[in-house]
């Protein structure tokens, strides 16, 4: 076991500059100077009513600081090490009706809030304390009680809410016992974690998890090799309702409960959501009602890789505590809407196309098939070529790519009638191609098609229109390929061809055919110029400085489709 | 190099369940059927204004779904998988005025972002793209451009806030192009992190960080030892705002900027709180003007430790686009006061406290000095006595801590005039026992000490005065410390002979003298029993069954100090 390494300035300064970095992130919050305490920027506003103190050890971020709303919240010392908030509460208290502290329950927070407690009395301020004790781990608790854990950012919540709907001290504080009463926490860890400057808090083995551990790293129940989420979250969810557990929480079919999922330190956010699922799930399946679901780190353990589920049975007053805004940093930005029972997905709304063509044969489907199937069979022969060309810089399957295509494009003629309108054909092959080409390439050519469909439909079907259509397809491909001519790609013998094609968008003097058989041969010797350029993009260019001396195999498939597409032209007339 | 065990039910199912918990977790999300695309629920609301659309592989949660605001959101795929958006854009385009992507530059995600806004085009949808581009990593970035980082989080606000606004798609577009071009954004990273079921993504030796990653764990710019916070925060702005870099963001004295302290997935809630400190002083010491902060976990690379910065140049027009509110629930907590400038500390302020008492001596002074000195010779002689009972069940340091309280009074007592008023003089004595005796036992003495001052004061220090107080500090010892008489704790003589002086309230027939040997004889009997106890609080009731066969040393020591008191107060009569 070694110290770990942490992106911190000193162990010794890190709370500090942590209180430092959270109050001036955080324009609701105020430093109370020479001490580790923060203070609601407004106190001000609290003038009659009650405020709240919250705090602990560090390593817990946000909590307290974060999580305390409404009130005057406190921050102390690093983890492990007592927190010393007697002398800073007493002259906190004068500007209030009263201050209730929220403690959790470890010995040292409840001696020390205790004191400060027992200090502002003397000062004959209003003060009382509720004692979070919320851990469900134990089946027989010690004298020490159950430990305080993250239902104290519930308690921190809804006191929070009472007083500041104007409650008083013992109003908030008889209310605070009831609701204290119905919320349960238990924790698993599936790493430890350490204290700045110290060894990790306990040695757990990779693979292995920990259920029911504290956030110091207090010893848990049992642990065992890492199980699935849903069963962890069952295992979990069993244990903290069994009856049988002195510290359990009663829970039956029909209450209604607010979770809280709360990330120990470095759980992903991925893993995090699937844990809040299975939450859901497991507590819905006992016919419990899921009114409020938190995801998120509210009360960590510095870097420990585990989760904490914390449950609160809540009615509808417990709600509305719940759900009252608040200005605490750290609190989620949470709706109102009950979970359980929401319909929570859509239904694709139906697709807004323009009127549909008949799939009709016209004068230029034959034409276009032939051409297809020039494309289709040239690609076909030329498979192994493409392969070749691309393992000189690729992985080799560039004509396994577009034998993929043609296979696919040969299936679907089989079984199709061409449609008349071109602009429907192409839109069919770029679904064809992004679905059975794949790669990067698929996506391109579906590109290619998609974008170019909009220019050639069954009114506007001549040489010009094809044209804007190729010419609209190429620019698309730059622009969300990102490559230019001269970058090694298909582009190298695309935009010469489809430049000399744009010829026919002003009645060329050669005649349209002539167009075509150049368009052609500058695909071919654009192809043919790539054995002398440096990939830029696409896969080749991770081929470093070393020249590449065999053509592009992308732009040489591009010059066969072109040359196909004008065998089977020329073969009409 | 292992695949790392997570907290899922399997890389499969990951994306899908993960998806699940998210839009459960959130009302004003709902998830598509049939894809994974999140949506806003009230897509309704939209109608007139332009929806937002942004997404890209999973494992950035929780981006893009929980930070894109007001509009339309989507989330595809595992990490590294392209992502494939085009069939779910179509039908979602016809409940608004048009549609803007947000897309992050990858070529994968350039691609099919770009392939479903040309089929949104072909349906006759508005629709357009913006790409965020913000990786301040390298110097010459390659032909791809930038990469793009945490700053699309800031393009889902701002779009999102003009969108809500009312703007025009090309209003939209217009502006986000210009607010882009003052993004940047720079990552660290002291660990890989792993897609689920795959080895990690790279290697990096614990103790080195790796400087301009990629979310996805692409290569960076430089390897080298962990600095510290400061130091590493100060190489990162550096770096990002280096003229000499082809991507630097260009920054200067006297400019505005939003930043955002991003978690990259398991750096632990204190170490970003300090690093969020180092970036404002930074940009501070600059002279540039941190308008906004927000820190939190915002696009993460699943469970890698480490941290991105995002610089914004923000004017007037940002920042109220900025601080608009929104519906996203990923969005912190935000105020909208500018960061520079603010005073973010607060005076103590003063003391609320009763009329202050002169320290004159009065006819009750020299007892109770006597009384102290008695208490401070006893404990010191018994220093090596209660250490080694102590060393029986704890770490035997009892006597030390006792003797360290003595000496502290000895030394306030010899430059200072004890009060006339007791209750004072036990508020005194308290607050030297807090600070000097340290521990749960001087947190438990000073708790005393300080419930029992209010109930003695000048006017009212008779026996039946003196009974009360020592009662009150003995239930504050019982309440706040958790321990009760038979737990063998220094409450095993204390209680006995508190409930002895108690006598004194009703004028006992014996005298006061009787009360108080009796009283006296009581925790001496007190402590003896706790030989047959087991230690049920404190430190002792670690040891587990065993039975310890010597006395409680702190119940010792309570009765020694009652044998001082008492002996101090025969020596006046």
């Amino acid at each position: 076991m070694k110290t770990q390494r942490k992106l911190l300035n000193s162990a010794e300064r890190c709370v500090d500059e942590a209180l430092s970095g959270m109050v001036r992130a955080s324009a609701g919050l105020s430093l109370l100077k020479g001490h580790r305490v923060l203070l609601r920027s407004d106190l001000h506003s609290l003038q009659g009513r009650v405020a709240l103190l919250s705090g602990g050890g560090s390593g817990h971020e946000p909590a307290h600081a974060g999580t305390t709303p409404h009130e005057r919240t406190h921050d102390a010392k690093a983890m492990h090490a007592t927190a010393q908030t007697a002398p800073q509460v007493v002259p906190l208290a004068s500007a209030s009706s009263g201050v209730l502290l929220i403690v959790k329950n470890y010995t040292g927070d409840r001696l020390n809030f205790g004191l400060a407690a027992e200090q502002a009395r003397n000062h004959g301020v209003a003060v009382d304390m509720v004692i979070v004790a919320d851990d469900c781990a134990f089946n027989q608790p010690s004298k020490a009680g159950r430990r305080g854990l993250c239902g104290t950012v519930f308690a921190h919540k809804l006191a929070g809410a009472l007083a500041e709907e104007g409650c008083s001290l013992d109003q908030i504080v008889t209310k605070m016992t009831e609701v204290l009463k119905g919320i349960g926490t238990l924790g698993v860890s599936l790493s430890p974690c350490s204290v700045p400057g110290c060894l990790p808090s306990f040695e757990l083995p990779p693979g292995d998890m920990e259920l029911g551990l504290g956030i110091h790293g207090e010893p848990g129940i049992k642990r065992s090799k890492l199980a699935s989420a849903d069963e962890v979250v069952k295992t979990m969810i069993d244990h903290m309702t069994n009856p049988d557990s002195q510290s359990h929480l009663p829970l039956k079919s029909g209450d209604n409960v607010v979770v809280c999922v709360n990330n120990l330190g470095a759980l992903s956010c991925l893993e995090m959501a699937v844990v809040t699922r299975a939450a859901i799930n497991c507590l819905e399946v006992r016919g419990v009602v899921v009114a409020r679901v938190m995801s998120g780190s509210f009360m960590t353990s510095l870097e420990m890789a585990g989760v904490s589920l914390t449950l609160m049975k809540a009615d509808q007053d417990v709600l509305r505590l719940f759900d009252a805004k608040t200005s605490a940093p750290a609190w989620p930005n949470l709706s109102s809407v009950c979970v359980s029972g929401r319909d929570y997905t859509t239904d694709p709304p139906a697709m807004g196309t323009r009127p549909a063509k008949k799939n009709d044969k016209c004068p230029l489907s034959p034409v276009m098939r032939k051409a297809l199937e020039n494309v289709c069979s040239t690609l076909l022969q030329q498979q192994e070529e493409l392969n070749s060309l691309d393992r000189a810089a690729g992985d080799g399957d560039c004509g396994n790519t577009h034998a993929q295509a043609a296979k696919a494009i040969q299936e679907w003629l089989q079984s199709h009638v061409v449609p008349g309108c071109p602009g429907q054909l192409l839109s069919v092959l770029a679904g064809l191609v992004q679905e059975k080409m794949g790669g990067s390439s698929g996506a391109l050519y579906s590109l290619f098609l998609t974008a170019a469909a909009g220019h050639v439909t069954e009114g506007q079907s001549n040489a010009t229109a094809w044209a804007r259509a190729l010419h609209a397809g190429t620019q698309a491909m730059r622009r969300y390929g990102g490559a230019d001519p001269g970058d090694r790609t298909m582009l190298d013998a695309l935009c010469p061809a489809v430049d000399e094609l744009m010829k026919l968008t002003t009645s060329p003097p050669g005649g349209e055919m002539a167009v075509l058989q150049a368009a052609v041969q500058k695909a071919a010797s654009g192809a043919e110029s790539t054995r002398d350029l440096i990939a830029r993009a696409g896969r080749a260019s991770y081929i470093a400085a070393e020249r590449v001396t065999l053509p592009d195999p992308g732009a040489v498939a591009v010059a066969a489709i072109f040359r196909a597409v004008l065998q089977a032209l020329e073969g009409r007339q």
